[in-house]
């Protein structure tokens, strides 16, 4: 393994539940030609997804250019993610993983070092090196997604707590008598929030709402109800849909200003697939956090939208080498 | 002001709603003499206030041989503490202080160096370097009186977020719909379980309770309903007074669950007045903080009574300097 000063080109990879996402990533920020996207196709299991990432790894260390500059890998994770030895231990997206020895197994395919990191932590130091975060020593990144991640960001340092497994913001309890969650809990705001549980509420509340656009698209056309369909339906104006991401941004304010009387840190970066619903959900969080938090920091909170989008957890992946 | 390599003895003073606590602590932790207690009668206003805590050290600092070994104090304050000028905010419990440069008042008046830390944090600091926590690198100190505080101490060090606040683990919302708590929000742990919220609920619930010890000497006898009082009956076997102070520990759980859940930290130090209350109450802390944590954490928690009760404020004020 060859051994560097300073790293200025690593491949930075983003594995998700669904797809693999790759490219080469500098250490000013930059990603180099169109990141590689591969599904990830989690249910043949662990064996098929290191074959997949092995793929895309190739395809990129096919151009001599990257072969001779790039001298490192970083990979962020779903799940609980032991950094410090480079495991994934059983994400609950990756059906078959259990403890199993990532970064050894890619470093010595490639003989190149790897490092791994927790999924939303990655994506909050993407933000934090290159995107939203670039002037704030302290900040929480949050991830919407199926599940609710965060990466706490304090004095410009990812938080990993006693194992690495800080930020599970997504199971903060809001409401003990609060719906069930998949973690067998109860009223996390994950339960409130989640892609799935959005949909599943929305879908039980569209029949009272026969005039919306969300009604004639998904009963009248048959169209499948998706947190897009909800965010497109709320761009077209349509009152209910609003209504629907508004209070699931309200909720998510609620742990975020539990977040906020905890550590006073009072900045929050919203990023994945549902924060591009825009302003309904931004105005929602918005209102649920300053409602929800203590006076004393209530004219400091400042939520923003993730400026690095879809390649946040890419770029933080690769900056763990920078 | 002297100048000081080691600093070896240094007053400690624990500043509370009700008591002033002052002493000389060695860096070794140990408390020389007993400690005195004033009351602070904090209507009277901050000069009063301030009077109070000069009598205290005047009186430690008549000792020829206290006079000779002091070389600062450390002071725990309530509410929000600007630890690095060494203000005092505004806290709730002590009327009429707006930000008062309360280190450099006291700096100026005994010539020595003053140092000050919110309450909550000097009692997890107090914990972190002589008590529960000594051999911890991380853990969550939690002081139950009126208000919930709590100090965060990370890699043994004590968080203080943004501008030194963090720790309002006591407004942590646990559910959205609850009763109001006195910061003006719904649902906050502290409106479950905080002294005046605890003895309120018990007084709605006493009536349903004839049979009850607690029934006998607060509605018979007349005698003042108080958290001790609880604490009392409950010990005594009072099924009532127990179930009172297990479902208010078990609320607390949630809170602590939460914590867990955000920082990965799994231990915690339960401290305060109602703290003493013992088995109840914390047997419903460990089966609401299990309960609510995530699978990953569950095994881990650990929920530990505070070595130092009531010291743990001086104490830790005193180990600012150590």
């Amino acid at each position: 393994m060859k051994s560097i000063n300073k790293i200025e080109y690593a491949i930075g990879i983003d594995l998700g539940g669904t797809n693999i996402k790759a490219a080469v990533c500098t250490s000013d920020g930059k990603v180099l030609g169109s990141p590689l996207s591969f599904s990830t196709e989690g249910e043949k299991g662990p064996e098929y997804v290191i074959k997949r990432i092995n793929q895309a790894i190739s395809h990129i260390l096919l151009l001599e250019l990257y072969r001779t500059k790039v001298h490192a890998i970083g990979i962020g994770a779903p799940g609980s993610v032991d950094y410090k030895r480079g495991h994934v231990l059983h994400p609950p997206n990756l059906p078959g993983w259990k403890n199993v020895a990532l970064a050894r197994i890619i470093s010595q395919r490639w003989n190149l070092p790897v490092k791994i990191e927790n999924d939303a932590n990655a994506a909050a130091l993407g933000e934090a090196h290159f995107g939203a975060g670039k002037n704030l020593d302290s900040f929480i990144g949050i991830t919407i997604g199926t599940g609710i991640g965060s990466g706490i960001i304090m004095e410009r340092k990812v938080v990993h707590g006693e194992r690495g497994y800080a930020g599970e913001l997504g199971h903060t309890k809001i409401n003990y008598n609060g719906p069930k969650c998949n973690c067998g809990s109860y009223g996390c705001v994950e339960a409130y929030i989640g892609n799935n549980y959005l949909v599943q509420r929305t879908a039980v509340e569209l029949k009272h709402h026969p005039s919306s656009r969300l009604f004639s698209r998904v009963i009248k056309k048959k169209i499948t109800l998706t947190p897009k369909e909800i965010a497109d339906a709320a761009r077209h104006g349509d009152a209910f849909a609003f209504k629907i991401l508004f209070d699931a941004g309200e909720k998510l304010g609620i742990a975020l200003a539990n977040a906020a009387n905890f550590l006073d840190i009072t900045t929050f970066v919203i990023g994945g697939g549902i924060a591009a619903a825009g302003k309904p959900l931004m105005d929602g969080i918005v209102t649920g956090t300053k409602k929800n938090v203590l006076a004393t920091f209530r004219r400091r909170i400042n939520i923003l939208p993730s400026q690095l989008g879809n390649n946040a957890g890419m770029l933080g992946a690769a900056a763990l080498w920078f």
